[in-house]
């Protein structure tokens, strides 16, 4: 097995949990370094760290997959890591959906796996878990006996790793328009063409936070993407509510997903810029009960964080206006480079500039099948906040 | 009516929401200055800012009522406040059991109300308010039509006030030992004799947070109290439950409750000093699979923070080291003087000397029947978190 030491300074990060080690971190290295194969990383004492794969056309050189030098990488170790997410996500209460591996958070570094009930959707982010797709299809095959496997690979951050992006199935084809069950509503989820994986999984707890304040409201999403929220509304007893997303397509599945709860006549969808419609309605003085802001991340980049916070301020600003007083407004980050104190930060000059006294209903993150790695910055990605607008 | 015109530089605070005025941030009192009595508050240059009570033996000269100009403070006035405290609660899905009434964060400075069903306790903390007591409990009977309504001023705030430490009957006397629902089981409440109100209504809604982690579970439980977090565990199927706490009068209604709920068979109680107890069992190695610790306040004053962590670090170390791996750790804190940052730095830094791994399963605040006001600091007071730890 080839070897990696360490350099001595950066060892503290590493032996306090990080999984990664940068290229830069190392001292030297005993042995071939053959793309995408297990390595043992060793401290620059000779002291045993962990192992994992390497990948010296990545930025990050290696990845941890154990800290236990008895345990080997084969089959059997995705076999009995899949069993382990799985009772995991069992034990926190999801039975049909949930996210099923982590990467890192399931010392399955850049490995993600979602449940759709009995179809499942994987990626492989790197090269070192690539490798390693089959003995995973077949560990999935062997705990769960699914109807169906589907891989969404065509994520740009593969051709770091100097992989292609790629799609299809992993298994014999299905039929891959799904219907899945959420908090007692169904929703469509397109494995092949829906964002991500094809569901946003990460707000299903916090889709079931909206439950009270919604009752007998007129409610307005913007970024309503395929309508969870907006449908979510309409099933707990919204008056009306009015879904706005850029997207046709999104907005054609949002209206699907109400027919199939038979929301249709409560929820109303339009394909508009929500920026827009928002300045719009201010200028009209349009009132809601509720306001729901679920946008994408407005930055990927380190260098954006400022326009980030700039657009979260804007959005955030104008839905607290378009609020009768004593209104809901119910407000998402899903961007790990915006950290929860500095989101709440963003709403709260956005409330000072707007004039309004915000009282906090709560304050989530994501759902418990993304687990939140207490020694590792910036796993807690999501930013989940409903406040009363006054 | 008096006037207090505040210096120029101290504006911003009060202007964003906050409702006290110092003795120090004020320029000018035109009037008499009358304890308990109502005022107007105006900036330097004559702008009206808010109406509040005054009192000049307390630290906090001003505590604001309105920012109305048109409001008076009449028994209408609290009237119409506490039915709008009470269709708040209502709108979160508060239907028995709440805190009807949270001070600041509700626009009636230190006035607490705790609706138990039927009855009510309140607490008066400032001389300005004190001297409405009898329209607030007007208020009360006008809109609940209560069996009881009980006074818990045993509390040496009242003191700073000038005003003396009382308890009683504010309706004709009743049955204080009182027994409430919450989340499907029951609980006695001591009104005259328990803690604060008689029982700590800001865990009601963490209470149901344990739910799918106790499930068959060896469950301890340090200073327990009355032991609603061990009888929610023994309710959600853990296969044992021991709570410890200090207070022999403590471990007496522990034992009440759990019997109440038939499950005194899962549920035991221990009236032993925690912190001894942990460190002996850390000795011999015992293990749980879920270990709750829901202490009290460490510190009431600012100069002990740093004793207050300690002590949260310390029996967040032992707490960890008492569980099998993957086991959880639900633990909370509820002194304002320690943030929620502080808290989770507090038990990361256990953490490492622990050498464990935390995964986040949830980090939550007090119940929602009390608010946070995003303008005023530290009022997210209680800290609850549930972390897996390997």
């Amino acid at each position: 097995m080839t070897k990696v030491f360490l350099k001595k300074q950066i060892q503290n990060r590493v032996l306090q949990g990080h999984p990664w080690i940068f290229g830069n971190e190392v001292a030297e290295i005993k042995g071939e370094v053959n793309a995408g194969e297990i390595v043992d990383v060793y401290t620059h004492k000779g002291f045993f760290l962990g192992r994992g794969y390497i990948n010296p056309q990545s930025q990050i050189l290696v990845r941890l997959l154990t800290r236990d030098k008895s345990e080997e990488i084969n089959p059997e170790f995705f076999y009995h890591r899949l069993l382990k997410c799985w009772q995991y996500r069992q034990k926190l209460g999801y039975v049909e959906n949930c996210r099923l591996v982590y990467g890192e958070a399931d010392d399955l570094p850049a490995l993600v796996i979602d449940k759709f009930n009995d179809y499942f959707v994987i990626q492989t982010l790197a090269l070192g878990m690539e490798r390693w797709k089959d003995a995973i299809v077949d560990a999935i095959n062997r705990i769960f006996s699914p109807k169906g496997i589907y891989e969404r690979n065509d994520v740009p951050v593969r051709e770091l790793e100097g992989m292609t992006q790629q799609k299809g199935f992993l298994s014999a084809p299905f039929d891959t328009n799904l219907i899945i069950n959420e908090n007692g509503l169904k929703f469509h989820v397109d494995v092949v063409n829906g964002q991500k994986t094809g569901y946003f999984l990460d707000q299903q707890d916090n889709r079931r936070e909206i439950k009270h304040i919604v009752k007998d409201a007129d409610v307005m999403e913007a970024f309503c993407y395929t309508g969870t929220f907006s449908c979510h509304a309409g099933f707990y007893g919204a008056k009306s509510v009015l879904g706005l997303d850029i997207s046709e397509t999104a907005v054609h599945t949002a209206r699907r997903n109400a027919e199939l709860n038979n929301l249709q006549d409560i929820c109303q969808f339009q394909a508009v810029n929500a920026f827009d419609q928002l300045k719009q309605w201010t200028r009209e003085e349009k009132k809601f009960d509720v306001v729901i802001l679920d946008p994408p991340a407005f930055t990927k980049s380190r260098e954006n964080i400022q326009k980030a916070v700039t657009g979260y301020k804007e959005i955030n600003l104008r839905g607290m206006k378009l609020l009768k007083p004593g209104g809901f407004l119910v407000t998402a980050s899903c961007t790990n480079l915006v950290s929860p104190d500095l989101f709440l930060q963003t709403i709260d000059a956005a409330a000072r500039d707007a004039k309004k006294r915000l009282r906090q209903v709560t304050f989530q993150t994501q759902a418990q099948d993304h687990p939140i790695l207490r020694n590792i910055e910036n796993t807690t990605y999501l930013k989940f906040l409903i406040v009363e607008v006054s």
